[in-house]
């Protein structure tokens, strides 16, 4: 892609760029996922999140075999350029492959991690496994 | 430090972490840094966010120079424990080294990037240069 946009991101070395994605209403961080140039400009294109792999190595379609797609209503850069934060509406309310609404789940309560989101629905229903 | 909670956090080859910083009220992604295992154990423990610098390759106690510190309200880990979310109250209104409220003050409209927020105070007013 030749989108003059995309050559103003600072891709890492590896051509990734972090991006956080937020829910639209809600604010609630979904989670954070990497992008290369090609899943950035699909994402802007398609307005529906569209992630690198880094370990599968390819593009991450999110929501293809969860349904659990994110529609992408605001792309934001960082002044460093070197991050992007998505607002997204969450399909399902659940962005997570736990099946929960958040990735963010866990909050440090003392010196412990404590899990505080309930489980939406069990990844067995969501993946068919 | 010896904290088995910071032993659950999977740290990049560099001892890494990013950790993406929001605000407690009005959930504005203020910023995403870096953290090592001391900035996180800090950040734990005073309740007030500190970052690891890669480019000055030092602990960056987010406010020294500033006076803009953020006070942590909330410390999250995600599913994959490789990225924080901080919850935080931002002295002063303005996380960003431009004067803003937030980094993330550019906007993609159509294929520009277009910067949206106003900036509160003058870099020079802040750090004095």
């Amino acid at each position: 892609m030749s989108h003059a946009w995309l050559d103003e991101v600072k891709w890492t070395s590896d051509g990734l760029v972090p991006a956080v994605a937020q829910d639209a209403d809600s604010g609630r961080i979904l989670m954070m996922a990497w992008m290369n140039r090609e899943a950035l400009g699909l994402t802007a294109e398609k307005r529906v999140a569209v992630y690198y792999s880094r370990s599968r190595q390819k593009l991450w379609y999110k929501g293809e075999s969860s349904g659990h797609e994110q529609l992408v209503e605001d792309i934001r850069l960082d002044c460093d350029a070197d991050v992007v934060v998505l607002s997204v509406r969450q399909k399902g309310g659940i962005a997570c492959h736990t099946g929960r609404e958040s990735c963010f789940y866990r909050r440090l309560e003392g010196d412990q991690w404590v899990t505080t989101d309930p489980v939406i629905k069990d990844p067995k229903q969501i993946y068919g496994q």
